[in-house]
């Protein structure tokens, strides 16, 4: 009702119609022509003609008339006056209600956080003494006209207000609205780009690496079984590792990034059931340092995709990136050098515990001043069976982690590209090579020397932002006791 | 050994070290300097010095001694010359070994299809008369050294021959190599970046859908169950559906290309176990003609993603893109246009057989110059729960179907944003509210009028290169009876 008689008296009517003629050139769907905005009913014309501005564009329409959408993010009720502050996907920007815009002020007034609105105001720039930091601290938009699309329930807390992990993931629908996900989310989704664009640049191919495996590709990781078609099982890959080997065959360098699947029985604050691996793989190298060379491209400009607004807002630092290329140490040097510096002697041991890790990583941050840090040349049986052993260390792999402050982050190394080696790997492991016919073809029609690495993208976002459990940066983790709600008080079929 | 004698009397020797400089820069990780050449063994050094030229390099590259690497294609003797066509990733080119040349000679005599060869040689012109078409075909590679890399064993058939399903899909680490379906995979891996780019460039972001979820999203299609912990079942998600929906109350516009997984006993040319979905939802739109919008510049950019001698070489025909929108037709006109046109009168039934979808479509071509058309207005019992009526059409939806040359590649539309009307349409079908808990938490806390859509990546990838049966548009495609190799004469174990 409001809309037709805003329509008539607006002054800016002309400029509308303008306005209305690139969106109906935009979205043709509509069918409606220029000339039909003075006959059609007032109240749909309103919609077609005017635009929506998003929330960040308005410091650039100082003076002018727009409509914005959004939710109502806090009201602040200062005697006559109402104010609101309203977030689009854009930013979010105080509005003010005044009295003499009575309509508008009285449906103000029931105003909740949350409630989803549509408000038609005139951007003004703030009094000097009010203004606040930021690039919508400045300006304010002075309400004329609101239409509620959307009401909301009372919420059970403030969609800011830091909670327990549990009572986060319980209101997830709310909570990744809070400033603080939709900061890590929007991080993750560039953090992944990057990761894709800089392997296009770089020659690779990516491909959609199957979810539904025969059986367990690297043969000892903990997989779930799913009851395929006429009482056969399948199972969830727990890795695109086979496939993307398969694909240097054929297309030389490609990538993936499928959801893999763990059925360990973990509950750390590094485990989820499903997760995101970012897998590349590449023929024709010489060793792994081909492969260590693209995983730090890769890593770099994953860690270098997120804004530095971003950082700050999540009381994160920026990686320390050296200069020169990511520090490397052997497992052997770093087990020698634990000892040298803090007396610890893990030298017997064939693997990194989680507090070498650390203090590893900072060693590396100090010493070298990089956040990343590869160990190279594990033990063989530490390693899957395809992993390539180095002629010139025997015993040990030509293979890599990448820590990242603290937590290995990524794996990689060269592969065995003989097939009758890697049908003897096969069987030395208690395997049988017959379960790996498939993959073997690929060997057998001629495999060039190749390497590969995958990231792991939740623990990379978590290590990048600062976030203590990986749960926090899967955007719907799921782990041993949850899928959406808890698996113990609610029936399993529930959604 | 060869290689020592080579580097001895090689006269680019300065340039080579130049070029040395270079890779020992790009991948520092080799812990080589320059100084190092001389001093290394020989063998050693010239890995390090000589850097691979890419096969579609080998234009700019006339005169010059380069080194190659890849596969063998083909090899014929030619009396006392042999001539073998080596393929990298980026193209094919013709190889010349020379009786002067004899040890380069002597080991071509046995190379077969498929080997994999590092090549050196000179980069010669063609005669005039011995070109052929193609960037490659005015050019050919002298050889002067060769190493073998990794042989293959024979094989069961001409990889470019044209061979049957069942053969294509048993053998596909060697089908995969084909030119057919490298080039198919390839145009797949742009046409997903198409989907990605395009809306990052209209402000949606990217999440990563989870494949495990609770229960039945949509009620009613096949999923298949997984065994999760301590014997609760889980199942593969049919659709990201739900979750775009919660990420519109965060983010507002939202894309995520996840598998999704359908367990219906169907063995059509369209059916896969699993497939990659293209999904997007956006809130804030006044109806499902904004989705369309949407879903139009997605599509267009996806048919255009692919150069035209992809089209070529599968001879396949480009798209035909009107100038204006894509054509638009209600259901019930598309059953008034076929009775109209054929006489077929299936005005009384709710939706399209697949025989209608290749009629319209091919109306459309012809009428329209359009592959592209989109069906609106099916009924609300045709479509899942969360549906929106249209208010000036009742019994009718505001969704959509997108037919591509006969094909469905898509469904959207707009969706039921009032929490008390979605929870009335879910008892409505039979279902329990109580199991969309997590789900019905996002409206409750304030919704905008939202819509959507999805595009099977497979469908549409099939539609556009002429490709008969979806299973040979899926890198590694699943079905009733396969994963990767046969199920029925396999045991379930085998990958």
């Amino acid at each position: 009702m409001w809309f037709e008689v805003y329509r008539v008296h607006n002054p800016l009517f002309r400029d509308f119609l303008k306005e209305g003629f690139y969106l109906i050139h935009r979205n043709p769907y509509n069918r409606l022509r220029a000339g039909e905005h003075i006959v059609r009913g007032q109240m749909l014309c309103y919609f077609i003609v005017m635009l929506r501005t998003l929330i960040a564009d308005l410091p650039q329409n100082v003076g002018k008339t727009v409509l914005i959408a959004g939710w109502v993010d806090v009201r602040r009720d200062h005697g006559k006056i109402i104010f609101c502050d309203i977030r689009d996907r854009t930013g979010t920007v105080q509005s003010v209600f005044l009295p003499q815009q009575g309509d508008a002020l009285s449906i103000a007034k029931d105003l909740r956080s949350e409630w989803v609105v549509r408000l038609e105001g005139v951007v003004n720039e703030r009094p000097e003494k009010m203004r606040v930091p930021g690039p919508l601290g400045s300006i304010e938009l002075e309400v004329t006209a609101i239409e509620v699309l959307a009401r909301a329930a009372e919420l059970p807390f403030e969609k800011d207000t830091p909670v327990n992990l549990e009572t986060l993931l319980n209101h997830l629908p709310l909570t990744l609205r809070s400033k603080r996900l939709r900061a890590v989310f929007t991080a993750q989704a560039r953090i992944i780009q990057a990761f894709r664009d800089t392997l296009n640049k770089q020659g690779f191919t990516e491909f959609q690496s199957p979810a539904l495996v025969g059986g367990d590709a690297e043969g000892g990781a903990a997989v779930f079984p799913v009851e395929y078609y006429y009482g056969k099982k399948a199972y969830l890959a727990s890795s695109p590792q086979l496939y993307k080997q398969i694909l240097v065959g054929s297309l030389e360098r490609v990538f993936s990034t499928p959801k893999v699947f763990r059925a360990e029985k973990s509950a750390t604050t590094r485990h989820l059931s499903e997760y995101s691996s970012l897998d590349l793989e590449m023929g024709f190298i010489n060793d792994h340092t081909d492969v260590m060379a693209v995983v730090e491209s890769v890593a770099r400009a994953m860690a270098t995709s997120v804004p530095k607004e971003v950082f700050l807002s999540l009381e994160a630092s920026q990686p320390l990136l050296p200069s020169d290329s990511f520090p490397t140490i052997k497992l052997a040097e770093a087990h020698d050098l634990l000892f040298q510096e803090t007396g610890v002697d893990k030298r017997a041991e064939p693997d990194l515990d989680p507090e070498d890790e650390r203090w590893l990583c900072a060693w590396a941050a100090r010493e070298r001043g990089s956040d990343f840090l590869f160990v190279t040349h594990y033990p063989v049986q530490k390693r899957p069976f395809y992993v390539y052993e180095d002629e010139s260390d025997p015993g040990f792999t030509k293979s890599f982690d990448l820590l990242f402050r603290g937590l290995e982050v990524s794996t990689g190394g060269q592969r065995i590209h003989n097939p009758f080696l890697l049908e003897e790997k096969i069987q030395a492991r208690g395997l049988d090579p017959k379960n790996f016919s498939f993959y073997l073809q690929a060997f057998r029609y001629g495999m060039p020397p190749h390497g590969g690495a995958a990231i792991g993208l939740e623990r990379f976002t978590a290590r990048l932002l600062n976030i203590p459990n990986v749960k926090e940066a899967a955007i719907f983790p799921r782990d041993m006791n949850r899928i959406d709600t808890l698996l113990h008080d609610t029936n399993s079929e529930e959604f």
